[in-house]
């Protein structure tokens, strides 16, 4: 532990962690499951194409999100593409800056133009008044976010796509596990979307989701991840190959069986830290409100620089040197990254822009021991302590 | 064995094969290879994002095939997409009809056109002079096919490519392991594209790859792959998950590890089936040009209606009765498949229609056991010897 400033890696004392430690590392359940379905898989020659695996685990995951079709893919980009394609979207789409650059890439890369919105300052959700001042004759859809395992202002963007009647989908990528007054994130709007990457809290090694209770747009769905096959051999409609593997279903299988204890390991890690941020001041940890159950996924904070005494760029600096490779989840935003970055010179997106620059994820997540918590919570209190010095030190070395 | 045409499955006799089999089924080799990387992996708790598997997979694939770059992708497609989009390919790119949709697709969902071109009768490759026909200013590229194991006309594609100094891609999906005037397929043209699904001589479950000698696209296409991603946290161009996941790459790993072995049992299935059609007439199996070395996965024959005395079609009706899955490439042709034949409606592509109507291709490859080969070739003489009475039976059915 560090005794003095001197001692902090980014002024040349040892790392805290030996090892990067990432914001968050994959869950794993039993490896006995996991090869028991890879040997199933093996001894029937079935890796691919709607196998058994995929199909167990969709039926296992509409039961779970209780909504009527899971349609999985290769991952969760994929699956925003095939719903966009598949509901025929164009002209322009509204969507979160403050959301990861993947959808924004979806639409762009088939001539759809992403208009980027601002989040309201309290829920962080996809602001429904600027929405609603951004439509325009060519909006062709709305694609709200759940962010950090909160939900997005589901009722007031619902009543406003009615109203315009436009469709309403939500990258549900942070939101696996969560609820919403009661009812599991899944079965909101025309689909939603997940990403079961392994930083996700449920995960396929690679993988994703889109899941809707249109049983036309899922069937649809599914003739579109492969390629637009109707049959054994016929093609009726665009497509491409975005099928999961059975390998990768396994994985889903076997970190599905064990998704409970992965919700109560979230939430332990989000209240150690919880815990220890009220300790001092100037970090406030993002806590969902009463309506949402979070999956707890996300350790989510925003740095006031004046209480805490250090920036947020410099305190990822020094979180960094010791391995902790916290992030700032989603600077710039959106509309400050390339592509997009150009076309919207003149955006102005305050709260997203403000937010951009306050906040930073912990590492966190069911797999990250408790005393590695402790540990950055020491650091993260050394640092509030010893603020003022630090940032002086800082500013000499820049 | 069929002793009358009344024991064929088709007219209610019991089918040869209880259990369904495809074209191909999928090669795999050392189980435990195989596993010994899958328990690295999960011990790393590292699944996707540039691991060490997937850069030790494309490290090989890289002294394979002899080409600078293999940048391994989540499929086939999504390489092609890649390549399409890294290259800024627009308006309209000239392609074979006869070849898997999912190159048009991927062209048309981006707004290019595909813009369909005869095959060389004798060669099965790209027509050249078609090619040079429909050129037009808002030609971008020619994406040319190596079909079955057989290389295209590559030295004629090149010449016309520099002429008109717009670059050339290959398809090469069938084409893993194959060589052209004893130089692998893999280091052709601008870049070539790989699908590894597991139909495919190599494969990693699902998973695909383009490959390069141009650096900068490498480079370019390695960003694309990950979202755009330049560094920790900074996107600097439009992309979208293409990633392969470790586990994944380890298939590859297992599978590359006994490539020669399945080279040499595909060499020896197809010779099967050589000896075997060499005992009637009208089934004309398909064998690359001595400048080729092929990797004999794909065991295709040309029907002759007349001699053999069955249509394609009824001989395709009669060994699914069977649980013989054998298929008809590429029917009808690409430009005869929604969404493209609507704006082909009057395209003639003569050689690929009447190839089209022509073909098929028999289940092959390394994992077909041989006595499976004799079977068929039982059923395909005992279909010769008696063709003109099922058929007439057949239209007694209709």
């Amino acid at each position: 532990m560090k005794q003095d400033i001197g001692d902090l890696a980014l002024f040349g004392g040892g790392k805290l962690f030996p090892d990067p430690l990432h914001v968050t590392r994959p869950t794993v359940g039993s490896k006995d499951i996991f090869l028991d379905h890879v040997n199933a898989a093996w001894d029937r020659l079935w890796f691919t194409n709607d196998g058994p695996l995929v199909r167990e685990l969709e039926s296992q995951l509409e039961r779970e999100l209780q909504v009527d079709h899971c349609v999985l893919t290769s991952n969760g980009t994929s699956a925003m593409s095939l719903v966009i394609q598949a509901l025929g979207l164009k002209g322009e789409v509204i969507l979160p800056s403050f959301t990861f650059v993947s959808t924004a890439h979806a639409l762009q890369m088939i001539g759809i133009k992403p208009v980027f919105a601002d989040i309201d300052a309290t829920t962080w959700s996809l602001d429904v008044d600027h929405c609603r001042a951004l439509i325009t004759p060519e909006t062709s859809a709305i694609i709200a976010t759940h962010l950090f395992g909160d939900t997005a202002d589901i009722e007031a963007l619902e009543a406003l796509c009615r109203s315009e009647n436009i469709p309403l989908l939500f990258d549900s990528a942070h939101a696996f596990g969560c609820t919403h007054h009661g009812k599991p994130v899944g079965g909101f709007g025309v689909a939603e979307i997940f990403s079961f990457h392994a930083t996700k809290t449920f995960h396929t090694f690679e993988g994703g989701a889109a899941t809707t209770n249109d049983e036309q747009l899922a069937a649809r769905l599914r003739k579109m991840r492969n390629f637009g096959f109707s049959d054994f051999d016929h093609i009726d409609t665009i497509g491409t190959n975005a099928k999961l593997s059975e390998i990768h279903a396994a994985m889903g299988l076997t970190n599905l069986a064990v998704f409970d204890d992965t919700l109560i390991a979230n939430a332990q890690s989000h209240d150690h830290y919880a815990k220890i941020l009220a300790t001092f001041t100037g970090l406030t940890l993002r806590t969902p409100p009463e309506h949402v159950a979070s999956n707890h996924h996300y350790v989510v904070a925003e740095v006031d620089h004046d209480t805490f005494g250090l920036s947020r760029d410099n305190l990822l600096q020094i979180l960094h040197a010791e391995n902790i490779l916290a992030r700032r989840y989603f600077y710039p935003g959106t509309h400050r990254c390339a592509p997009y970055a150009e076309s919207n010179a003149d955006a102005h997106l305050p709260v997203t822009e403000n937010l951009a620059d306050r906040i930073i994820q912990f590492p966190g997540g069911a797999s990250i021991p408790q005393e590695d918590i402790t540990k950055i919570g020491w650091l993260l209190a050394f640092l509030a302590a010893n603020a003022n010095e630090i940032t002086a030190r800082m500013n000499r070395l820049a």
